[in-house]
């Protein structure tokens, strides 16, 4: 032991859960889980350690996401090693890893935690948890149509309504065909597509100001604008989801996405102020992608899939609400409460009785008095107490009182489990 | 992208979990949630991420598991950050950080991922998953019982069986009194007691030559090898295990276990020969600490509780037969199977209606014939199948075959609802 203190503070930038925060990660994770598999997704999981080289070959943009984004060291044994960033490259390599015994379409599900090194800010943490879905090996209009659905009825099953968020939509594909047809050249169009991507952050002047560095023609760029503009498509995902009943759609040609690796639908949602705009950050995001299997060998398998991650889903429920911390902290149904320390083992015993019934039981064991200890166990939410003292291990006879009902039953404790069980 | 092929593989020493493995995995977490929240125990998390320094001040032998045997790197904010290689240094600095808010006694539990960097050997990973469970503020000898008891009844609820496991029990505390009475000193003690976590590694004569090393004293040796054979005692928490109906417990004066911390109680769980004899290495193992707060400064806080890993669980429920892979790999309710590719958005707003019962329910959107199709909902053991074609898509009328029974069902969606929830 030094005698210096040491502080008690996490690692910067990222989070403990003590039991309140972590009931409601519980919940999140409860609730996207139930959602998945509603709709027939398997989980998945893999290591948070990957070989470095994963992230590397994905072409320059990533590169220097790897370089000065990520935890990357180098081990003991000279193997560069990076903590995940982000899962599609895992799930990529486990897809391309069992191409052959995997039964396609598959559609898997995972809850992995990412590690970015940036500076913390509101909403971008060094470690948070995303849940990511992914459809591989279906070209059909109806897997990128399932996928959206899924994405919104996660949103719905944590209560958030319709009309309180927006699915944006575009297809890489498609603007790549609008784009070549007012002229603008390949080069052009990934600069324009990673100008878009930051188009929020930024002001329209410098927007503008971009556009026309990356056209070098005020003519060209004026036709970008009005391409972007007008944003009336009703391509065949937007009607596949109004057949599904899910009318919060934009059609948004400036629709981005930060990753290369999108080859055709793209989407995003966002919250929407009183006037169904959307505000703020995305809350999830996702797309299509064709090749990403194919840089391990092997035939391509195209996949179509989104990430949410839990800290702007969090910020949205609490905003709205819908977080009921006090139903989320779960209390065991029945406290036994000791008087003295003298008949700790004895409530231990009991515990034990009414455990086996499958009806979650803790005991009181601290040194306060029993007043105190029975208003703790009304505070935590128990529905019953059992107070035993020296009188009820002699007798064998114990008192269960309701909290809720205030009914008490006075009786061994083998009468008194039908009691108990009503609940 | 570059042209030369990744290869597919994990990381070394960590495991790939394709949904076969990962329902496993599910199946174990969730069997430690239920039965840790029968007891009360409130689950906690944190970040796989913490600052070296809460590892290096526990004392020699941990700073050699630090430097030597830990995930530990700069980033680049010049911060030595590990990956956590336990959790008890994590959730003692988090107890210690809300020592004055927090109600004692706490039953706290988690389930963290943890890292070593060792050689990669069958049950020793260099990531495993462990189900961490403590009870802090509370001296009282229920508090060890119930520790050991909630360990005990984790197993049960796998379905292992009383006669398959071995407790074993010893005390620091006496071990200590016992080594003085016979004339060790302090450093002998601690070498001894080294020296017993390793016994089972090493041979009896090696263990002898290392005793007579130690104390430098053959007959002391001697008197040592006597203390230790005896280990007949009634203990307290022995006697508690037995009113609890918990007899599989032996009190075994040469367990050591590993971490210096721990003060009064301690424990292992072994396998057993048809002998009842403990083999191979603990299922798990635990024990009571006394001070591991009082390094953050404040009150010194005890603290009794275990950790059980993943890999020796896995290794322990597959030996017995105890996972049933085919109940934990959840297959969906329902699946809707298209005919043709052209029918697949019809089958996902059919899913949508069956979704919105709670029936879990997914869509077939594979280019396979329907033949190929129904077989394979069969093996992946949905309980229902509907077939949707040109001529459903026109007639509305729907047929629902159950193929467990063979039962077929026609008409509108709305007419087979209760077909499909009477399952």
């Amino acid at each position: 032991m030094t005698d210096k203190k040491l502080a008690t503070d996490s690692y910067k930038g990222v989070r403990d859960f003590y039991p309140e925060d972590a009931s409601i990660q519980q919940y999140i994770f409860d609730t996207w889980r139930k959602t998945a598999e509603s709709f027939g997704f398997e989980r998945y999981d893999a290591s948070i350690l990957e070989p470095a080289e994963l992230y590397k070959s994905k072409g320059a943009e990533n590169e220097e996401l790897v370089n000065e984004q990520t935890y990357t060291f180098t081990d003991r044994g000279e193997r560069e090693v990076t903590l995940r960033p982000e899962m599609t490259p895992t799930v990529a390599r486990m897809v391309a890893g069992k191409a052959r015994e995997l039964a396609f379409p598959l559609r898997w599900y995972s809850i992995p935690n990412l590690f970015r090194y940036e500076r913390p800010q509101k909403g971008r943490l060094r470690e948070h948890w995303q849940f990511n879905c992914d459809i591989f090996g279906s070209d059909s209009i109806a897997a990128d149509v399932e996928i959206v659905a899924l994405a919104y009825q996660t949103l719905i099953n944590f209560g958030v309504k319709p009309e309180q968020f927006v699915i944006l939509i575009n297809d890489r594909q498609m603007m790549e065909r609008l784009y070549v047809a007012i002229g603008l050249t390949p080069e052009m169009i990934k600069s324009v597509t990673h100008l878009n991507d930051r188009k929020n952050k930024i002001s329209e002047a410098e927007y503008k100001d971009s556009l026309n560095k990356i056209t070098n023609d005020e003519t060209l760029a004026e036709e970008v604008v009005m391409l972007l503009d007008k944003s009336d498509e009703q391509t065949d995902i937007v009607i596949g989801l109004e057949e599904l009943g899910i009318a919060n759609v934009i059609f948004d040609k400036s629709l981005a996405r930060g990753f290369d690796y999108y080859t055709g639908t793209i989407f995003e949602v966002f919250e929407t102020d009183e006037n169904g705009k959307p505000i703020g950050r995305a809350i999830l995001g996702g797309g299509r992608y064709d090749n990403l299997t194919s840089m391990f060998g092997g035939e391509p398998i195209s996949g179509i899939g989104f990430g949410m991650g839990d800290v702007a889903l969090c910020d949205l429920l609490e905003k709205n609400n819908l977080i009921n911390i006090n139903s989320l902290m779960k209390s065991t149904i029945v406290t036994v409460i000791p008087e003295m320390s003298e008949q700790n083992l004895f409530a231990e015993t009991i515990a034990k009785q009414i455990r086996e019934l499958g009806i979650s039981v803790s005991t009181d064991i601290g040194t306060q008095k029993p007043e105190k200890k029975k208003a703790r166990a009304s505070d935590r939410g128990s529905t019953f107490i059992i107070v035993v003292g020296e009188k009820e291990i002699e007798s064998g006879n114990l008192t269960v009182k309701n909290l809720l009902t205030g009914e008490e039953k006075t009786g061994k404790i083998s009468d008194l489990m039908t009691f108990l069980k009503a609940k």
